[in-house]
């Protein structure tokens, strides 16, 4: 999930336009970007939409932001989506294992009531000083916990935080970081709201990127591509996890647990980085 | 509090011209600057200068350094300086929610002795690793913490960690202002000892700044005012919360719940610090 | 112990010219370096150079890297070099105080086994998000601890997080450091796999210098005597600190707490660094 664009609830016109984009996954908000009194019919837009053939048939990740548990929305949102097709249901808000255990125990209640497959996985965003506080907490608190979404705009702004601050940026992405291999399970990179600014997307981007993140979001088309350039492999990386995985079989051949390539000491955590890489391409 | 002033509890000579100066905040400190021999004697000039008419009428909160409670002055530090006048009680060297509320069931004993008005807010200081560690707590420990209070020196000069390490000194901030923001209390900026590095100076305040600070220390006269000017709003930043604040409303009047303003997504938590600022101008 | 030299356990061959070197500690590594199949014959090599007369009389730590405690081997790694001459055991994968507390416990009966004089330390190594995330309970969890030894290969790659990123190795560096500084245990930097990369190795070992790391590993003995260099207190700090110890009496005679030393305000927490550096020279 190199890229995972942000489709407003709130206006079906667009959802069509999202599917035939390159954007791995699409997160259909039913939160912020929409207003009390279209809540309802957001809902059933984005419910049929993700449970229609077309969104079923792509290959994309179909993702729902509800609103947050403490809304008198958010078991609505949950009887509505968690339909066929919903792949990670993604739930802001949340700031301790205790709410990520209700809102599974919410999930389970929903899926009991009718028949459906597969479970949906939960992507939970850290968005909040106590969210961020309890992320590991928060990763490890159910199986069903896929991934944590980081939320800068919610986690700085309130607080008098600069967005632009890449220091403070950096140190939020690293928690997160932590917290999500601790428990195994991915971590995804915030939003960016300067939709012109190219160059800043890229580079925070980067920044995610080298600290073990899988995509970034878009809250906009136009960012997607940068994501999805950004966080495919380059031809180099693929190439050098091929010849550590090619020498440690060659070390390990010669008895050796260590070895070197290229003048660096490759052993066990580094081989293991190259499988990793290897297995993404599928 | 844009600029809280260090005042040396045992040099009262000092205390008029403090108080005629432009800080936003005075902090008469009776612990590392007074010797043994001088506490009784600072102690009862503090607790006479705070109660006085001159200080009571001043647009500056006062504020007053005890002892840690683990000294044997910290009791009868409590006795004298908790006064009508006293805005805030720094206590040094706190490392656990425990010790916080310790410190608050001291605080009461005091005030239940005579009759005194409002409550006096904790001002905690985090300054040790395992304070730094234990920050998050000690903020929500009781509501009569108002804020947290990093301190730098302590925390890093005995284990040999580099002052002038920026990043160090942005590691501890963000620490604190999470912890700070996690339990909705303000954070305010270290001391710094080069008194003569007015650059120096403004660019830790303005590191703090960005990160959420309110003010910061100042260990001189004449750093008072570079806190005063770095922690200002900016024209710019009051002209932009207003445009902020009145697109929300024109947003909302539409229907929508998010929006750009000059190229850059906006949603609520961008309109909440919009509206914190503004409210911050009073 | 600015320099503590890898030696792989596995290759007998170099343990004397190991001991021959300038590195202040050499680690005998049991773990990563040596296949399965050579573990018994690699212990008992180990062992034996330990306990060896020139080991003994050699002004240098002995410290061996024995398999983790879910291996089959750790119980006979601890039985066999537990001997006279062994400094400091090392364990991996660490990541809970429960862990390290079991890790004493046979470290305890291994002891009762035979006659033993100085009760061996822990070197405990923070190399995985969990055990970051626990590093300062690990390291209060008991008395044994020695110290915690940072290792980002395993904190990094496994994870996709590039060894590379210098503010990522900051963060963790900062994290473990002060983990580190709450127990009053001391913390050592982690290997450094480009082995001609003279450079950007003098980099790291003056980042983690900075943060108060007393001294980084090497992972080929040409790393040796950068690791020396950069740990090694300058004639510049040495003169300052007798400075500061000096004017910090003088103050105390004039009954002054705080005090000003070229343009510098001068409190405690300053005067325990130069008394911490003066004491390290011996």
């Amino acid at each position: 999930m190199r890229s995972k664009l942000f489709v407003p609830g709130g206006r079906p016109e667009l959802f069509d336009k999202a599917l035939a984009g390159p954007a791995d996954a699409l997160s259909f908000d039913l939160e912020d970007s929409v207003p009390a009194e279209a809540k309802t019919r957001a809902r059933d837009d984005v419910a049929a939409f993700v449970a229609s053939p077309a969104m079923r048939q792509a290959a994309k990740l179909a993702i729902v932001r509800v609103n947050a548990p403490d809304t008198s929305w958010f078991e609505d949102d949950l009887r509505a989506v968690v339909v066929p097709g919903l792949a990670l249901l993604n739930v802001p808000k949340l700031e301790s294992a205790d709410e990520v255990r209700a809102v599974v125990a919410a999930l389970e209640r929903v899926e009991s009531d009718g028949a459906r497959e597969t479970p949906v996985g939960l992507l939970v965003n850290v968005e909040t000083p106590r969210g961020l506080e309890h992320a590991a907490a928060m990763a490890v608190a159910h199986p069903r916990v896929a991934g944590l979404q980081l939320g800068l705009a919610d986690l700085f702004e309130p607080h008098g935080i600069d967005r632009g601050d890449a220091a403070a940026v950096h140190a939020a992405m690293f928690a997160v970081k932590m917290a999500a291999a601790a428990a195994g399970v991915f971590a995804v990179d915030a939003a960016f709201a300067a939709i012109d600014d190219a160059d800043g997307y890229r580079a925070e981007a980067r920044m995610s990127r080298r600290l073990g993140f899988i995509g970034k979001s878009c809250i906009h088309p136009r960012q997607v591509a940068f994501a999805n350039e950004v966080f495919a492999p380059t031809p180099e990386d693929i190439v050098h996890a091929r010849r550590v995985v090619a020498a440690a079989a060659e070390a390990a051949r010669m008895g050796h647990g260590a070895f070197a390539l290229d003048g660096r000491m490759i052993d066990l955590p580094f081989v293991k980085r190259a499988e990793a890489l290897l297995a993404s391409l599928g």
